[in-house]
């Protein structure tokens, strides 16, 4: 589309720093990080948000943002070369090489200490903004894979109070009796 | 999986309000909703997460979400009744019924005096944690399907300051060494 960012880049306009492609999708980094290594998946195919999304868009985006996880988790955590000791604790420390993160129990400090330039992984979220009440930026259809860790000052709040279940199932029915008419069983919507 | 919450609601053992189901997964809402009418979408295998879970399941679950993605936008925005007067400001906010919603301009206000008790939506936040992490509290995969709405009381913040190509282009090339044998063009995984 004219003027979208995500579709110079697709069209090799624009620059970016691809983590990963298929005939698809492409999975690139995010300008602003909110950690090493946020990565967005896009489709190829201009779409703007889940409505007008295809169905067939899922796979390829599940699986491209499997792979980059994997790929996260992979980078924060390269095996050790056949043959070499265990890191010490104070080899990993000393070796970790990114300023302002905070000490972490477990497995990833002999990794950091491996020359991963600071990709930290421990968790992965996944997200999809869909309208600008959602917070969607940019309106080329995106999922974000983010790597997690402990401290890594990413702040996720919501209320959050426990519904009672006659007040649910009354959501439930008014969400059902909204569906729209392709939500129908395990077979492939018309649209 | 014995201890299960999910698979106990799949196995029909535990209680839910369901939203949608087919074959492959079963939509259901959040005890502790973020907002009325979050959902979970989960499959009806068990699988933890990311790393355990088949490229198979995406295509079931982007098909799922985006489904209850419009049933949210459709139950906070019912059409008129044929031949209804347009519904007026007072009538709108008599008949919203939930308590400690801010005033929003738009579009919905009509919606809200429709008896829809309560479901607000202009947008859709799709998420999924994948690890501790992340923020996963229940260790059986979920896609949240969260509505969204200006003063939804709902805050996502991470730093996002903008990162240098170069750093970029490094991280990437990090991420792309780690990927997994699996993470080949468009054909499927090895998985």
């Amino acid at each position: 589309m004219n003027g979208c960012i995500f579709c110079e880049i697709v069209a090799g306009r624009a620059e970016a720093s691809v983590v990963y492609e298929d005939d698809s999708v492409m999975a690139i980094l995010d300008l602003h990080p909110a950690a090493i290594g946020h990565t967005l998946v896009i489709p190829r195919t201009h779409m703007t948000g889940l409505t007008d999304a295809s169905d067939e868009i899922g796979a390829p985006l599940w699986r491209a943002a499997r792979r980059v996880a994997a790929g996260l988790r992979a980078a924060a955590n390269p095996p050790a070369p056949a043959g070499s000791p265990p890191a010490t604790a104070s080899e990993a420390a000393g070796g970790a090489g990114v300023a302002g993160l905070e000490g972490v129990a477990g497995g990833s400090e002999t990794a950091r200490g491996s020359g991963n330039a600071g990709v930290r992984c421990e968790g992965v979220r996944l997200s999809l903004a869909d309208g600008e009440a959602a917070g969607q930026e940019v309106f080329h259809l995106h999922l974000h894979v983010v790597p997690r860790y402990p401290g890594d000052g990413i702040v996720i709040a919501a209320g959050g109070r426990r519904r009672a279940r006659g007040l649910l199932d009354r959501d439930a029915a008014l969400i059902r009796d909204a569906l729209p008419g392709w939500a129908t069983g395990s077979g492939r919507g018309g649209d």
